[in-house]
């Protein structure tokens, strides 16, 4: 027997997967979530039908949503992650030494429970000292701490279900102000190739509530064109200003110094999506 | 009824796109050619069971596999492509004003007519008094018109099949005489994220015959994985050292001239598949 996972990524496209073996399924409170082991991206968690992370390409996005905030700040010390319940942003967070507290609020704690028990390449941080793992709403907690962090990332799922409220300007500006006065944020923020005017959307939002607002791209193997946006809104700092030289050698697979910069350098259609905010 | 086209990326991975219309399915003498209607992708031109290029995305393949190179020779008069039948790499070939001659040497002339019938805004360049279709062995072609051209094109279907030949190291040395004093080429290569080997001996077999070699990265689609790589030879010229700043503004979806360098920037699992060459 073959068993494959297919997910519309679209309503008229679909990605299919040839699966191993399914290690584990379940309905939590919040959402579906499963966690298959497949031939071509290794073990996968999907949620509500969408695949979230795989071992094999988790590395870009993780680096990329975290990276390129972390050291356009240059010192953070107190950091937030919205969602991220896998564990990789945190991994990833950890990199940094500058950084003394990590505060991971995701919602849904089945989704920490079965990354630390299917996915511990990802979820390995988790335990780490530095990190303060709150089960809860985020939008609460971010509404709740005024000027306490350096950075906060939003490492959400798709703007449906509960992820919704993360997406709204009054977020953005609850966010804006549990930063310090130098403070940044990042959030994914989806395809600019399927969903241009959610992305063009949202950058409005941001750029109403910060002075710095930047957009940048990866490339996702598991996301609907590969094409994947983090929009950055900023109080101080402005990535493009930063001196790539003084980027410290981490130990990465895809970030680079190099690549802090040219993410931000966007294709013709895509700079048009923003071009009147920027 | 739904008709949904699904294709084995690789053999553990499917893309699989609802299908409108069926619009021309035959068996050439070389290849099996279909072109579908699809909802997501608009028209697409299949051969031997892989998307070549449709109305939707075919902007980026075709502008970033023209507009580097010739942006980096500067003053291309003749123009070699290799393949190309469908003629999206004609018509951007076609935006730069001091290109006077275009030969396309495509093995499969029925690549051609169909792509005249059923897609005309990629074909429609191939009428233009400048362009010399030419239906046969670009193996043979290249082979026989040496320091001809200054650009050489490589857009060729996957190295299986009719496309083998074009990715060998023979096949670069023709190129190499083939061009002018200052002439470059670029070929389509694959992608480093399922084929790392093959990008990596690809830049090594470029690298031993060009001074110059480079490797850059689009992001399409319909493609597997997303991340695809084009390998630049050059004898004179480096892409890297163009001055972005005095490249012309010409109609374009997708490249810009800060693309033009930021392309080059790889995410250092790309970089080191290439950096023992570099």
């Amino acid at each position: 027997m073959e068993l494959w996972y297919s997910e519309k990524q679209t309503k008229d496209l679909g990605i299919t997967c040839k699966v191993r073996e399914t290690l584990h399924v379940e309905r939590t409170r919040f959402q579906h979530l499963a966690v298959l082991d497949t031939y071509e991206f290794g073990r996968m968690l999907v949620l509500d039908g969408a695949i979230q992370t795989t071992i094999r390409d988790e590395f870009i996005y993780h680096e990329m949503i975290v990276h390129v905030p972390l050291f356009t700040h240059g010192n953070p010390r107190r950091v937030a992650i919205i969602g991220g319940g896998d564990g990789g942003t945190v991994r990833e967070v950890l990199k940094h030494p500058s950084v003394e507290e990590v505060v991971l609020v995701e919602i849904d704690g089945k989704v920490i429970e079965a990354s630390k028990r299917f996915l511990p390449e990802i979820s390995c941080g988790l335990e780490d000292e530095r990190v303060t793992v709150i089960i809860g709403d985020g939008i609460k907690h971010i509404k709740e701490n005024k000027g306490q962090y350096d950075v906060v990332l939003v490492d959400s799922t798709d703007p449906v279900g509960p992820a919704t409220g993360l997406f709204s300007q009054e977020f953005y500006k609850n966010v804006y102000e549990a930063l310090g006065e130098d403070g940044l944020f990042v959030a994914q923020t989806e395809s600019p190739f399927f969903n241009g005017e959610f992305v063009a959307q949202i950058f409005t939002s941001v750029s109403n509530v910060f002075p710095i607002c930047r957009l940048y791209l990866t490339d996702i193997p598991t996301y609907p064109s590969g094409f994947w946006s983090f929009t950055m809104g900023s109080k101080k700092y402005d990535p493009l200003q930063v001196n790539t030289e003084e980027i410290p050698e981490i130990s990465c697979k895809y970030y680079t110094p190099d690549l802090h910069k040219s993410a931000f350098t966007l294709p013709r259609f895509v700079k048009e999506l923003v071009q009147k905010n920027e």
